[in-house]
């Protein structure tokens, strides 16, 4: 089933069940007002939406009415954690190779990971408001995961199994703040302002065989002020699989329903295939013509992120954002 | 007026007023079932449960019941944000001094932050379950402030406005971790497992002259084993107040009702006054005689955590919690 949250004033929105085509939705109502209702009782509540879901995709759902992804929050407009990996080691070898370092054996066997703040989230259509074009903004186009319950300790296999929803994620990233933040040994902190998410996100039988091994394989595309500047290849190239990435999370502590995990930016080894963040394409610059070309974005440049699957259909609908300054900024 | 969660079963807990003395509780259930509730409405809310807060101190609750530390989850048993400073520099000048390193002038007008779990807190009574002694199980007795809506890139002053709640926190950390985890970039991720909070959180009014200028002015004593370990002043040295810290969060994001806030380590200069954290022991054995003595807490152990008014009255009641091994483990 594929699942949206409207906005309706509150904080956490309305939950909305939406057919396959993304052309219809349909209120939750009855079995749920709210995502994180779904994820605290997925065993009772879900089979409830699954038949909802069923009646809507035959057009047989009374109360449907247009879909429309304007209307959507965040599908968790805010969540109890975002636990965003790095798992396309393609992304981490770039970097490293555009200031000339080596990457650490031990980034192939031990995920990098950071976590996120999850207390404001953007909806797939919300501006991005940032204080100053010269802080280095940047979209990272990602998937991301949202949870059960996963008992620390937990293997990666038990970890895939407490996967119950995907959705794409735009990792906004302010690069000129990153170098001094992560000098400072603690991690990104202001270096990572509020992160939107796709209008919809889906159970893994929506993705048939594009979903196998933890890892989504299908092309996720980005427009930059409506030009395609990356179609990249969102499996095979996966270092860490979802269920990896989750079993990092849980390695010391149990992980709640509701938990958001990140892929980290999708990237692929043929460049050709473009990028997922401009810091990747000033990276590719940079190794080969000894500094980066691209600027990072402007107020009012936009970004559209997309996922198609084999037939063509849109499988989360697009985050599309407008850049803006803060109020008086 | 004091709040705490009981717990029933459910993920978020059954919010209750607890009176001045901690002797009396009261469900809240009239006025709000759970403290994120409370959190997201204030202004509609609180006056209510400070209606019944007045009630209880009076002795004129008719369904007031005798509190009980061991039925509290943690305050808020989940949240949407656990930012926790290291805002007493005292603190950071031991590590650094213990590795012969400097603190970066910096340090002294841009506030150390980690972002943390939140969606698994411990209650002031749950055991602390870890998986082996060999990853240095460590306690750090800590302040922490519970937020409403704070607005992206609004002032110390105004984001001081913003503080709700209070109340003591345990941040657990695994030491052995932390070294490798920190050199590979991206900050604090398995060795902070689940942080415990006090029974009870506290409005500042509950404080009178104790909260001045963003610190708590009162000493924060530590027990381990039963055994005064430390009993440091948590006001003069506190470098960052607490409207520093809440602005730093927001210096380029929106900070929602409910997120946390902590202190980090509560660290004086004057040695005699001991250590809220083993760590800080270890750097200043390790000053003096060249290694650390001390070592870290074994299966078995506990830890007491509690902060004195000056009229001898327990402020949020005590953090007690023994050290377990998983099951199994």
């Amino acid at each position: 089933m594929k699942l949206a949250t409207y906005k309706d004033g509150s904080r956490d929105g309305q939950l909305v069940v939406v057919s396959r085509d993304l052309s219809l939705a349909h209120y939750a109502t009855g079995s749920a007002t709210r995502l994180q209702q779904l994820l605290d009782d997925w065993n009772f509540i879900a089979p409830q939406l699954q038949e909802l879901s069923q009646t809507l995709n035959h057009g047989k759902a009374r109360h449907a009415f247009p879909f429309d992804p304007a209307m959507c929050m965040a599908p968790l407009p805010r969540a109890y954690q975002w636990a965003d990996g790095s798992a396309y080691l393609n992304h981490v070898e770039l970097v490293r190779k555009a200031r000339g370092a080596e990457v650490p054996a031990s980034f192939y066997s031990d995920p990098l990971m950071y976590q996120g703040g999850s207390d404001d989230f953007l909806g797939p259509r919300d501006e991005a408001v940032f204080g100053s074009e010269e802080q280095g903004i940047d979209f990272e186009a990602e998937i991301a995961v949202i949870t059960g319950d996963v008992a620390m300790g937990a293997t990666p296999d038990q970890a895939l199994e407490g996967v119950r929803l995907l959705m794409l994620a735009n990792d906004w990233s302010l690069r000129q703040l990153i170098p001094a933040e992560l000098a400072k040994g603690f991690g990104f902190f202001q270096s990572k302002p509020a992160t939107a998410f796709s209008p919809v996100a889906v159970t893994a039988d929506e993705l048939g065989e594009a979903w196998r091994g933890g890892r989504l394989h299908l092309p996720l595309r980005s427009d930059w002020n409506g030009r395609q500047v990356g179609l990249c290849e969102a499996g095979p190239e996966m270092t860490f699989h979802f269920g990896q990435l989750i079993a990092h999370v849980a390695k010391t502590r149990n992980v709640r329903a509701g938990s958001i995990v990140g892929s980290g930016t999708v990237s692929n080894k043929d460049w050709s295939r473009g990028y997922s963040c401009i810091a990747e394409k000033r990276c590719i610059e940079t190794i080969e013509g000894g500094a980066p070309v691209t600027e990072f974005m402007r107020f009012g440049d936009t970004i559209r992120i997309e996922m198609t699957a084999r037939d063509g259909q849109s499988v989360f609908g697009a985050i599309e954002q407008r850049v803006a300054p803060t109020e008086g900024g």
